[in-house]
């Protein structure tokens, strides 16, 4: 159950109207996911949310798949029901497999587990891994 | 300040001694990681942590270097310096750039704040999204 | 589905049913909230908390709306969906507008983006921070 | 120890130089907090995030000290050092008192408490908050 | 919504089929829990991870009961409400009472409630606990 | 460094004394330790925060040691460096071997890491464990 309304079109304002046009544009899509229409009860933070998602998702130095490997790999540490699903799509969409999901998932689970062990124990960190290397 | 000692090459029992020269062996490095010589006052989580890295770093459907991007966003993300400091070697030993790095934490931070508005928002799942892909 | 059942006035020993008037007298409802309801199987913890909640949530320093503020920006940062319903509507009832509850979302994103960055790059604290200021 | 290192002035590109100038106007100070100097690393993220923290944290339907005891709470729930130490000197900058930061904490406890209370015995939220009540 | 279909007897290829036949045959029952099921699409995690739960989870220098209990305090901590359930009743069926439960959420309240405030006050360990007991 | 001054045995006002005082006569010790201390700024949340600790971690359905164990488990998996320490003593003083907390962390470890697969998969409860056990 949604804390807030989601924002149907009829009832976004333009400065949404505005948002929800480019993202049907960038997505190739006619599909506004919910979060957007969550979000649109504050125009300010849906436009700058947006254009954030713009600037980082898109290729660079790391390729959009491999991006939303990384973002599944948060949302499920964050324990985030809502993007594990769309972003889950996501990856599927731009070529994400069975077999790499699988994997991911291996990755995930491995580090929540070292992770627990080095902070359980309060392990210091080798000499060597303190300076930046690069 | 760990809340175990370290163990040492001289304390180690014959048990944990193996492991050690299974890493060295399998690392090409002598340098044994201070999170081992912490585990190792309990031989049986140390062969069972350990076989698990073996098992899952290595390539697979996922590459090398995607393995160490996901494990460092998940280590960001759980707040585990050991980890971030260990693996961001790793990973710039395996061929991560500083650039590939920067754009890591750029989608660990981007999910980071989605992640917060779909959960203090409770948006609900879109219908398309609910049913899995694969 | 909770664990536990939760306990109706007919099913409550007298220690709950004392806890539960006071409930009814201070907060002027009838409605019992279920996570006291949840509670009461253990009379001991029930009155803890809820003396905890009287001292606590009351005017001093801070006025009613903040502090309600405020509880809402740690369940949606600790991920309660319980505590971010109920007291949605607490604050609501104590004078939060729709324009208050969107900038506090929008603080509590940013602070979700800052802490990952200062946590997933292990930046030092600046000298000049660090002895209290008061 | 910082994971990457801090950008100095003089190593600072132009476009680095162009987000620290408009810092030190907008704050009034010749200090430049050592998360930008991390983060400078990456000009992209520098100017987003900073571009995000001069559109939230000004004054709006919150008050700036408002703004300040909410990104503590956060910070405190994230376990974020760093944040809680410039963020204690920046609400004390704009008027938080120690009375004020005390019952800040007193809120962000009892927080901590009756989340983990609601989610440890899976509470299922009252049917009279489940609608948005604007 | 489970993120990936949960695999049925029928399709489980013979790998599945023997990690199964195991869990039957040490639970002695024939449920199999939907998490090895959603798990059963990875065959390489479902034998990992399920070699380890019989690694850990037998009576050793902590009884069955206290182990399940650890558990229990975990899963709530990482508000995992899947695991909670499960657990709950395995703690159960090994002779957890409604007693033992309640004091156990007593405890991980009250931890959740100290941990809180010595990480939003960021309070150093007093000098005599620094060095390891053992 | 903490984020607020420790408050000395000479600074503390009669109802800090009186706290102190009535530790020392519980925990048969004069040490105080820090969490007291930086609490002590704020006696209100010091009284409340000491009268829980004494209600909950005494003898009951469980023993102190699994209490302790307990809290631990918390400690370890809420990433408390200070409760980390303070309570390895406490446990270990009141007979945690090193066998037992060996394995105490192989069960937060095994919990952490299936805790993560459930919510990774979105795992759905069984029918079975739907219902309360008690």
């Amino acid at each position: 159950m949604p804390l807030v309304p989601l924002v149907t079109d009829d009832q976004a304002p333009p400065e949404v109207r505005a948002v929800f046009d480019d993202m049907r544009a960038t997505r190739k899509t006619d599909h506004i996911n919910n979060i957007w229409r969550a979000l649109a009860r504050d125009p300010k933070q849906l436009q700058m949310t947006w254009s954030q998602v713009k600037a980082v998702m898109g290729p660079g130095a790391l390729d959009p798949i491999t991006k939303e490997l990384i973002y599944l790999a948060v949302s499920a540490t964050n324990n985030c029901e809502y993007c594990l699903h769309t972003h889950l799509h996501a990856a599927h969409a731009k070529g994400m497999t069975a077999a790499m999901f699988a994997e991911l998932m291996q990755v995930v689970v491995l580090a929540a587990q070292t992770n627990r062990i080095a902070i359980g124990l309060q392990v210091p960190v080798d000499e060597r891994y303190c300076a930046p290397p690069f």
